[in-house]
């Protein structure tokens, strides 16, 4: 049986505070708790699992033999956030992040200003890992990564891309010459564009876009053309259509 | 006060049955019911809104005076489907859809198979939107384009996109030598090819891809490059990501 203590501090994993305060976060749902624990890259503190999974998966039960705790169903549902039935909860260590610059300099990373929409957070990052841009700078007033419904969205690629949180200004300060693209409907249009040297891809929030900080100091904006009448493109979306051009095209 | 028979009538129209039936669907929250009442495209059939909202919007209610039926903050609580405070709801006739096939055929085109999520099919439609792509099928194992929250997601693009529901089968019998393009692993690289004639873009279910049908029949299988290691993209950004080559490199 569960002990009080520890879902005490289950609960407040679900809050960014004590994330910070702990280090820790939840991964919930078998197929992210699977790609966690198949993955190198993340250190598991916790492992809570009904006996039908344990049974079921061996070899990771063995492997994680002592983080493992048995729970029951309904011991487990009354801890996750999760709506559907579900048979593992675990709890992982926020990995610290490396400044790399000669690594940062030699990819495109997205700068995310304020993106408020778990969803979306967690859309831009599986973006990110399918195109190989191994960072994701987060402002301060961005949705935190390792909330669940982000952890969730993610599909997994918390395993594999780094992320911080830090302020523009900091960063332009940390990356000098390295340049900052960033969307505007001013900007010269994507398509006509030949070649994208390695630089910081900035993406706006979902209903002000990018802060006039950011407009003001890009290299270079851009626009995605517009054909039709809609006001503008979902912020995941636009992030996927700009990664895909600039990744393929420079 | 709003009688029984509307309130019942109205929480008949948050199924997809009764929208059926009556040909009517519901809009919800401030932008979304303006759009939809400056726009020339749809039809009102009534118009719930508080005195403020009357108050604030005289254009408005006086353009739509016989349809505005003025209702409280709570009894519109009481019948939305918004958890956010609201001023307005709009019942909102069905477009027929008109076949146009020489329409059609001047643009690309989305072929939903099966898209699921409410927020992936607004993004999907506002990406239709965004790109001039004036029509969108769908098969009938899609989330219905007029539930309450797609409706919300579509930001407006119902109010200018035509979709329909149709088999794959049916499509193709219409529009004999008309090309499909399918999104599939195996596919050539997107930037690669030098140009695309106009045709159908398949889109697949967010879990199980394209139907295997869509993809024996398909003219051209297309693949957006992977350079990292997601094991795929989220619906609505793969659309997005196609749609924006498709448009401005063909």
């Amino acid at each position: 049986m569960i002990s009080k203590s520890k879902i005490q501090y289950i609960q407040a994993l679900k809050t960014k505070k004590y994330r910070l305060t702990y280090g820790s976060f939840l991964v919930e749902g078998e197929k992210m708790a699977k790609e966690v624990l198949e993955s190198d890259h993340l250190e598991v503190e916790a492992l809570y699992a009904t006996s039908t999974w344990i049974f079921e998966n061996k070899h990771l039960s063995a492997r994680y033999f002592n983080q493992t705790l048995t729970i029951t169903e309904q011991e487990l549902k009354s801890i996750s956030s999760l709506n559907t039935p579900n048979q593992i909860l675990l709890v992982v260590k926020i990995r610290d992040f490396s400044w790399n610059e000669t690594k940062i300099r030699q990819d495109f990373s997205f700068y995310l200003d304020g993106i408020q929409d778990p969803g979306n957070m967690g859309t831009i990052l599986r973006i990110a890992d399918w195109f190989g841009m191994p960072t994701v700078f987060c402002s301060p007033t961005c949705v935190d990564v390792y909330n669940p419904k982000v952890v969730q969205a993610t599909m997994g690629a918390l395993c594999r891309i780094q992320t911080t949180e830090i302020n523009y200004t900091d960063l332009m300060a940390r990356l000098p010459n390295f340049p900052t693209y960033a969307t505007s409907m001013q900007g010269e249009n994507i398509f006509k564009i030949p070649s994208f040297p390695k630089g910081i891809i900035a993406i706006g929030n979902e209903g002000n876009g990018l802060s006039p900080e950011i407009l003001a100091n890009a290299d270079q904006l851009i626009a995605i053309p517009k054909h039709g009448h809609a006001e503008s493109l979902n912020a995941g979306v636009a992030a996927g259509i700009i990664a895909a051009i600039m990744t393929n095209c420079s």
